[in-house]
């Protein structure tokens, strides 16, 4: 059978792992090393569609778990798919609900089926199996699926670990034998393993048995710190196959994503630039801004005089920063389509850079510039 | 001197009061009857100035008293004025601030000299008069700015309200003579007089030798029957020049709308649509939707089937109300869009009635559908 994901390698940097490519979906063409957006209810917060695609979004990111709890996935499939519920034509990826199983659920039970929860909306009780978190997604009907695994915390012993990753492992098996639209959906596999390479070497050779369309490197961002973080990627991304997509769940800080990006990872999503907006703190060529800070109450100049989104063509810091002030919407907005913009404009441009195989330049004059150099200089052995 | 605001008449409906017109101002021209949406902060909550384009909004009104309170007027007229602050290219109007003083501010002292009154924000102390009005709606820099009046409670005493009205005529006299920018902001004359026919004719006649370029009814919307509004109606717009814009403070339902402008008003404004599409409520054709409401959980047609707008050409009642049951910006967004789409369109098409003088007609089939029928019926002597 043709998998509905399809990755193409366009050219490889020749100093880093970074790697250009593309990935073919049911519903268009994404370029890589990418950013998702996230609109875990249905919706990107703040954002339209046209929004999104002003400034290049080409994939966004929908949360099982939620859209399961409201409005339903049934209701989801009865309006046409999520595709149409929320009036987004390309391509949607969307999460397992495991991560949200486990962070927001309450009074959880795993057993080998699955996961017994509590809503963390009204208390009601629900239980969550492999099969019937395919399910769910096959009723939003997502270009890219994930396999329900257990996101385990940081720290946790070994054994723990082993188990949690060896089950997360007969989970994918099962999510695949359940994925009842095969030619349209695909299912990612998501290596675990905490921060044990010998469990991460471990679930990467048995998840690969299984051929997923493309892979995942779960478990991190869970607290530990980035250098940990990084050594994990760095013996982790060799691990995956260099024919499929590689995603990394849960990242959104510009230095993360290029760090991502410079050990071969293609994909990854994260809430933080748009929750980081509706707080009013946006990212700028020079680094953050909080915009609600008195010093910007007379500078008329834009968020960031580099950028060319539609809040920095027509607005000011002093009325942006006014709107937060008085609680108005549209500051949420701006902020928002602001810290999309950037992020997307960043992976843009290093995109750029691999094409040209100028990737630690391009990232050397970034962190000089946003900040974070002499704490990134130490993570790697790339030189900046 | 030339005024900035000059009122052309059109067409007069011959079954009514009602007149086809254009105001022209220096930010271009607007067509009467109108609804102006409200920007009380400096923004129409919820929307961009280019949405409101969209949906063909021609004038938006913006609130002194808030815009004097946060971010300052200073700040405004540091930015360039209202219009560049806020990247609104067409006309604007403000009020005075009188109403906010009265209906917000604490512990007011009204002297000859003007209004004490506590911030509403932080208890801070100011001082209005009516030069102070003038001054800040000349910093904001809008086309049409409005006298500082008193807007007297319902119900007041006779000898009151002719008090506080023959002061508003003093206090209007000043703010013309306060204007610093008469060739680019007109000041229009606000007629009180409470529900006393007597006063209303003294406070128009007053006022009319003052020679503003266009006349606002005050004092209305406070409380009283819609009959006694309607009567006062009656016997006020009479007395106004023809030769001059007339414009209500304070309406924004359909149905007053509707009523205003077949009793002569060119202009009318309300927070109403604004405020009821934040709470979810929409009005369509066949008369309000509650879209929390759970009978639309499954309901895939649009808010309107009969509307164009672009929430109802792209989204379904059933996901604005999964937007709302989830807290989701992108559902005030949509409903907001949505109900000023309404009352501008309605307001469209009433004009169109104007001119092929079938004004009753119109009226009645609105109301038909609308609901309102036998209600309205009896407000006034024209035969539905």
């Amino acid at each position: 059978m043709n998998s509905p994901i399809k990755y193409e390698l366009i050219k490889e940097s020749s100093e880093t792992k970074a790697r250009l490519g593309k990935i073919h979906t049911p519903h268009g063409e994404i370029e890589t090393p990418i950013f998702m957006p996230v609109g875990t209810r249905a919706t990107v917060k703040a954002m339209t569609p046209e929004e999104l695609k002003e400034i290049n979004a080409q994939i966004i990111l929908s949360n099982t778990y939620h859209l399961y709890l409201k409005p339903g996935h049934d209701i989801v499939e009865e309006a046409g798919g999520l595709h149409k519920f929320m009036n987004w034509d390309r391509p949607i990826l969307t999460d397992s609900g495991g991560f949200q199983v486990f962070s927001l659920g309450n009074m959880r039970k795993i057993n080998e089926d699955g996961v017994e929860f509590k809503s963390h909306i009204d208390g009601s009780k629900h239980f969550i199996t492999p099969e019937k978190s395919i399910e769910i997604q096959n009723a939003l009907g997502s270009d890219i699926m994930m396999a329900f695994d257990e996101c385990v915390s940081y720290p946790s012993d070994w054994h723990y670990v082993k188990d949690s990753m060896e089950r997360t492992t007969r989970w994918a098996k099962r999510c695949k034998d359940a994925n009842k639209n095969p030619d349209k959906q695909a299912i990612f596999g998501i290596i675990q393993g905490g921060m044990y390479k010998d469990l991460r070497e471990q679930s990467a050779r048995e998840l690969l048995e299984l051929d997923f369309p493309g892979y995942a490197v779960g478990g991190l961002s869970v607290g530990e710190p980035a250098d940990i973080l990084m050594q994990v990627l760095d013996y982790t991304v060799p691990l995956m196959p260099a024919d499929k997509p590689r995603y990394f769940m849960g990242a959104g800080s510009p230095d993360y994503l290029i760090e991502l990006a410079i050990r071969g990872i293609d994909m990854a999503d994260c809430v933080l630039p748009t929750r980081i907006a509706r707080n009013g703190t946006v990212m700028t060529s020079r680094g953050k801004v909080v915009i609600r800070n008195a010093k910007h109450k007379r500078d008329f100049t834009p968020l960031d005089p580099e950028c060319s989104c539609y809040a920095c063509k027509n607005y000011s810091k002093a009325y942006i920063r006014h709107l937060f002030n008085v609680d108005e919407i549209l500051g949420s907005r701006l902020a928002t389509i602001h810290n999309l913009h950037f992020l997307i404009k960043l992976m843009e441009d290093l995109r750029e850079s691999i094409r040209e195989d100028r990737v630690l330049e391009f990232r050397r004059d970034f962190y000089l510039k946003y900040g974070g150099f002499d704490y990134l200089g130490k993570l790697d052995n790339y030189r900046l």
